[in-house]
C-alpha cells in the first residue's frame, strides 16, 4: 500500500518523503522486494528496521543494505545538495503531482529482475508530472534507427503532440530523440525518463536537447542525482515509460531489442501495445513486424491511429464501474491487502490470496466476491486478477483533444 | 449443382462441355444469373432454352444472350480455331484437371457485380491445373509498385515455389509480375490467370514472360480466346485467382487497390488472407496497412511465414468432418439442393432454404441437422452456412514440402 491510497496525513507526509528519499539511495530502484516491504511495513518504518541491524532477522535485510545505512545520511546530503544545485524536486505518492498509474507497477511479476512503483521520481523542469502524463504515449524504438525509422517516430509524436497527447520517452539516440524532438518542434512539453540521475547530460550529446525537453517539460528518473546510466538500469527505467503512460508505440526494433522490453512492460500493465511497421527487408524493423505476428501490439501508420487506438478502450469499460482514487481510500484493510495481493497477469486462487493478505478463506472469498462487483477485480474461472486502476482510469478514458 | 459433382457419364460428359463452352461465349463470364440458372438446368439444357427463344418468358433470357444464340455456331467455330492454333485446352468441372476448390465460388455472393465458379476455362502449358493449384498461393498486388515491392514480391514467391507451393498471380505489371519471376527464378511452375484470352499477350510486353509462364506452368483464362482485357474483366478475373488458391498475399496496394479486390474475394471464400507491410510514408502500402489494421489479413514477411499461416489452418477442422467429392455425390437431391441454397458468408433461414431448395421446412429442417453432422455446413444461432468444401479440403490440409 503506497501512502497515495491513505488519506493525507500533512504531519506524516514530511517523514513519508525523506524515507523514500533514503530507501531509494540504500536500495536499487526496482528491486522487486521493496514491494512487499514497504507494504508491510510503510517506508519510514521500513527505513528504522534498516537502520536498526539488530531487527535483521525478521526481515532478512541484505547486508549490503546494512551497509549503505551506515553511510546514509551523507548520500541523502549529498543528493541533497546536487538536487538543489540542477533544480530538481523528489515527487512522492501523496504528491498532487505523483501519477496514479504509477502504481499499477506493483502489481507486476518481475520483468529483467526489476518492478515496483518507484519510491519516488526526481523531476527537473517546471511541467506538472500527473497532468503532463495524463494523455502520456511513449514513443521507444532501436538506437541505431534508420532514416525511416528516425522520420516516423518524429512525424507520429508530432501528430500525438499536436493533439494533445505528450510524448515520453527515453533521450536516447535515434527513435528516442526523433520523438522528442517531434514534440518540441510542435512547441509541446515532452517527457524524458532517464536511466541515471536527471541532472546527468546522458547521452553527452544530448545535453542540448535534455536542457531543451526541461524548458518546457520534464526530465525524470528514479535514480538519485549523479548517478550514471548502467545497462540493468535501462531495462529497469523502460517500466516508469511504460507505466506512466497510456499507451507504447514501438518504431523500429530488431528482434530481441530492448525497446520490445517498454512494449512487454506495457503489455503486462494492460496499456496499449502499438507498432509502426517498416520494409521487411530491414532487420531494424523485424522486432515490430514479430510483435504484430504475434499479437502483441496493434499496428499503426500515424499519430492520429495512435490516438485512436488509445481512446478505443474505454469503449469497453462502462464508467460506472471504474473505481476512483477516493473509492480505494474508502477501502478495509483487508480489502487493500487482497488487492496487493492479486495480480494482473497471473490468477490467483481465494486460498493462496488469502494467505498472502493473511486473512480468513471466507473473509477473503466475500471479499473478493464484493471487490469483482465494485469493478476492482475479475474472475478468471476459480482464480483472481486484479484490474489495473491507474491504466483503467488514464487509458480508458478518450484522450481529450487540444491543449 | 455442377458436372463435376454427379458421377461421371461418358456419353452426356461431351456434350456438357460443349454447352458449356458455348455458353461462355454467350454470356459475359461471372454473370451471378449463371449460377442459379446452371443449378436448374444443366448447361446443356440451359443452351437449349436460350436457343429456343420460345420458351424466353420462363426463365426471362436477356434479350442479348437470345440475339447472341444466333450467331453462336460462329462463335464457337472461332474459339476452337484459335483454341486449336495457340495449343489451349478446354477444362470443365467433371475434368481431372478441374479444381474443385473453384466449385466454392457458387456459394459466394457477387463482389463488383460477379460471382459463380467459371463454366470452363481455357488453359496454355504443359502443367495439370488441379495438381498445380493444390498448394496454389495467390501473390498479388500494385502495378504501380516500388522496387521494395517487386523485390518482397519476387523473394517470397521464390520461396513459396522453393518449398513446394504453386504461385498463382494474374501477370499484370509489378507485383504480378515479379511473383512469377519469383517462381521462374527457381525454376518452378506458376500459373497466370488473365483477364483476357489464354491465347493474347497483354500486358503486350510481357509476351516473353507469358511464354515463359506456358513453358512449364499455365497461362489461364475464363474468357474466349481473342477476347481482350477490360475493366470489369480484371476484378472478375480476380475471383479465379482467389477461387484457385489456398491463400491470397497481397504485396503492396494503395488504399482502394483492385489488389485488395482479390484479398476480399479470399476472404469471402475463407481462404487465408495476408499482406506484407512496408514503409508507412509508402502510398503502395496505405492499402496494405489499412487492411492488417481491419484484420483483413496476417502480416507476413516471407514465404516461410505465408506457408506457415495456410498449413495453420489445417489445425482448425479434424481430418473426419471434411466431406469428400464422393461424399457429395452420395447425397440426395434436395440435400444438394439445400446446399446450394446457403451462402459461406450470410447465415440463412431454415424457413429461406426451404423455399429455395424447394422441399417441406420439416424435410429441410431434418436434411440440415444431418448435413451438419457430416460437416457440410454450420449452425449460426438458428441460421445456416455452408462451409467451403474446396476450400477446406485444399485450405485446411498443411502444405506438403518439396517437390
Amino acid at each position: 500500500m503506497t501512502s497515495a491510497n491513505r488519506p493525507a496525513r500533512r504531519g506524516t507526509h514530511a517523514t513519508d518523503a525523506d524515507a523514500r528519499m533514503a530507501l531509494s539511495l540504500l536500495v536499487e530502484p526496482g528491486d522487486p522486494r521493496l514491494v512487499q516491504w514497504v507494504r508491510e511495513h510503510d517506508p519510514a518504518g521500513l527505513l528504522e528496521v534498516v537502520r536498526d541491524g539488530s531487527r535483521r532477522s525478521r526481515l532478512e535485510v541484505p547486508h549490503a543494505w546494512l551497509e549503505g545505512a551506515a553511510r546514509l545520511d551523507r548520500a541523502v546530503s549529498s543528493a541533497r545538495a546536487r538536487s538543489e544545485a540542477h533544480g530538481l524536486r523528489w515527487v512522492v505518492p501523496g504528491d498532487a503531482a505523483w501519477p496514479a498509474a504509477l502504481d499499477d507497477l506493483d502489481h507486476v511479476e518481475p520483468l529483467g529482475g526489476s518492478t515496483g512503483a518507484p519510491l519516488g521520481l526526481w523531476v527537473r523542469g517546471p511541467g506538472d508530472l500527473a497532468s503532463l502524463v495524463e494523455h502520456g504515449i511513449a514513443v521507444v524504438g532501436a538506437r541505431s534507427c534508420t532514416a525511416y525509422g528516425s522520420d516516423c517516430a518524429s512525424e507520429i509524436a508530432a501528430d500525438v503532440a499536436d493533439q494533445g497527447g505528450t510524448v515520453v520517452s527515453g533521450a536516447a539516440f535515434g527513435i528516442d530523440a526523433a520523438a522528442h524532438r517531434g514534440a518540441l518542434v510542435q512547441d509541446r512539453p515532452t517527457v524524458a525518463v532517464l536511466a541515471c540521475g536527471a541532472d546527468v547530460e546522458y547521452p553527452r550529446t544530448h545535453a542540448a536537447l535534455l536542457q531543451r525537453i526541461a524548458q518546457d517539460g520534464l526530465v525524470v528518473s528514479e535514480q538519485a542525482p549523479g548517478q550514471v546510466a548502467m545497462r540493468s538500469r535501462f531495462l529497469t527505467r523502460n517500466r516508469i515509460i511504460a507505466g506512466l503512460t497510456v499507451g507504447t508505440v514501438v518504431v523500429e526494433a530488431a528482434r530481441r531489442s530492448g525497446s520490445l522490453n517498454t512494449l512487454n512492460w506495457a503489455d503486462a500493465l494492460g496499456r496499449v501495445t502499438m507498432a509502426v511497421p517498416g520494409p521487411v527487408t530491414s532487420q531494424q524493423s523485424a522486432g515490430v513486424h514479430q510483435a504484430l505476428r504475434d499479437g502483441r501490439a496493434v499496428l499503426v501508420t500515424n499519430g492520429r491511429e495512435v490516438l485512436d487506438a488509445v481512446a478505443g478502450v474505454s469503449a469497453d469499460v462502462p464508467e460506472r464501474v471504474r473505481p476512483s482514487d477516493t473509492d480505494h481510500d474508502r477501502l478495509g484493510g483487508l480489502a487493500r491487502r487482497v488487492l496487493d495481493a492479486l495480480s494482473f497477469t497471473e490468477a490467483r486462487s481465494t486460498a493462496d490470496v488469502a494467505v498472502a493478505a493473511r486473512g480468513s478463506r471466507a473473509d477473503v472469498a466475500d471479499l473478493l466476491a464484493g471487490l469483482e462487483r465494485q469493478g476492482w477485480c475479475a474472475r478468471v474461472g476459480d482464480r483472481w486478477l486484479v484490474l489495473p486502476r491507474g491504466a483503467s482510469i488514464a487509458a480508458r478514458r478518450p484522450v481529450t483533444l487540444g491543449p
